[in-house]
């Protein structure tokens, strides 16, 4: 049986003109030259998001990349478009409004066979709200500052390529860990994962991650919590969380999801 | 391979002196006389809610029913209960607050062992706030009312044993339709259940369900949803949900989770 393909969420504003060192790798695992990828620019509200990665894909070698407009929920069935994407070798989400998604496609063909194609090898990428999406439990908006409170993030479900993470995006820039932290103080089972932007993590059918790109990755592991008041917090109410682990990964850095251990940068050579 | 074991959320309120058909039914499928059968009353704050249920199982003529006094994080790596529940052939979850159950439980051995053992055989049901955590996307908290708005739910991660569908509970009693509908406009994923007090559903190996008690069940299947607003609805807006199917199913009515279909009442002979 075929291995899972990775899930690759990054945390926007990645580099798509010099470097582009996480879309190159995105790329290689795909196949390089030969891959197929896919893009799906239901996020945007910009009719030149679909377009632009196809440039930005061909400019690194690829010969088929190509944009699916899946614009409404009709759309998600139009076969057309669905026989792409179950011949691709690679599938990116663009970023936007991470609602888009998940009310655009959820429930419908295009759902399922992502699912069911990462589940034997389709690797899914998506930067911001692309990013958010991928996991099962997705942070779909919430407001910045450091501290938890509970009417500091909207929880919804996503895409579900993985139960293990939740993730949050543009982390440093917008000042998020405590929305991450109230995501996770609901319930202690998830590694968060801040991404900021020019970063991505590359997580492998093993469940180990990889750093890459420019920015940091704030991996908030609550599996030693010892309480947390979300229970009895009101919406305005900072929450107590006593227990959390903290680490700040960058490039080349590993992070295992299932042992919950990091190990620092190795030089990639 | 052992099957999955049933899941079996309650709508709250269900009768525990006469005639007990939901109660009874659990009882049997857990092997009745001999079950062995563990009570975790973590959701509620009334210290006689584990001792109450002990009673109520004995009762129904069940020789070994254990509550298990997980109130803290740390209580949760006690191998004198753990041991128990281990042995367990069903688990029940009594009422209070969902958000205990997750803080408390997520994330540690116990919630581990419910979704190990539930997938190879034990069954687990819940009641009211032991409900609505069994499923992957539990509705934490919300508002009353027949409207959706985004501000009317607030959703979290729960035990996760399954991810096909969202239940809330005391339906009828406390108008919740509303809520309900604006979990699901989110990802139109997994399917609705609305469950008035004394009403469960049984959900086999296979997510078919059977109806128990004496409410009714309100199924929401968004699957043919043509269109949701919830992408742009601002948090107090009404939202545009088109093409929601709805059943209203009654004691000993079924439903198949997988292929979306209704059946009626037939009498149980």
């Amino acid at each position: 049986m075929n291995k899972r393909g990775f899930i690759v969420p990054i945390g926007g504003a990645e580099e798509k003109v010099r470097g582009r060192s996480i879309l190159r790798h995105f790329t290689e695992i795909c196949g390089g030259e030969r891959a197929k990828i896919a893009i799906i620019p239901t996020a945007s509200s910009l009719p030149d998001s679909g377009p632009r990665y196809e440039e930005v894909f061909k400019d690194l070698g690829v010969q088929e990349a190509t944009s699916l407009p899946f614009e409404s929920r009709a759309d998600c069935a139009r076969e057309d478009l669905l026989s792409v994407l179950r011949e691709a070798d690679g599938v990116f989400l663009t970023g936007g409004n991470q609602l888009k998604l998940s009310t655009t496609l959820g429930g419908t063909p295009v759902s399922e066979i992502l699912r069911e194609r990462n589940a034997t090898g389709l690797h899914v990428g998506g930067t911001s709200a692309g990013a958010a999406y991928l996991c099962e439990h997705m942070i779909a908006c919430g407001e910045e500052g450091p501290t938890p409170r509970p009417s500091s993030v909207t929880l919804a479900p996503g895409l579900g390529l993985t139960r293990h993470v939740i993730v949050d995006q543009h982390f440093r820039q917008r000042d998020r860990i405590g929305r991450l932290l109230t995501a996770l103080s609901y319930n202690p089972f998830p590694v968060g994962i801040g991404l900021d932007e020019d970063t991505a993590v590359f997580i492998d059918a093993n469940d180990v991650i990889e750093v890459h790109g420019t920015g940091g990755l704030t991996v908030v592991d609550p599996q030693d919590m010892e309480f947390s008041s979300m229970d009895s917090a009101r919406p305005d109410d900072p929450v107590c969380v006593i227990g959390v682990k903290l680490h700040i990964l960058v490039d080349s850095c590993k992070y295992h999801l299932v042992e919950r251990t990091a190990s620092p940068a190795v030089s990639r050579s």
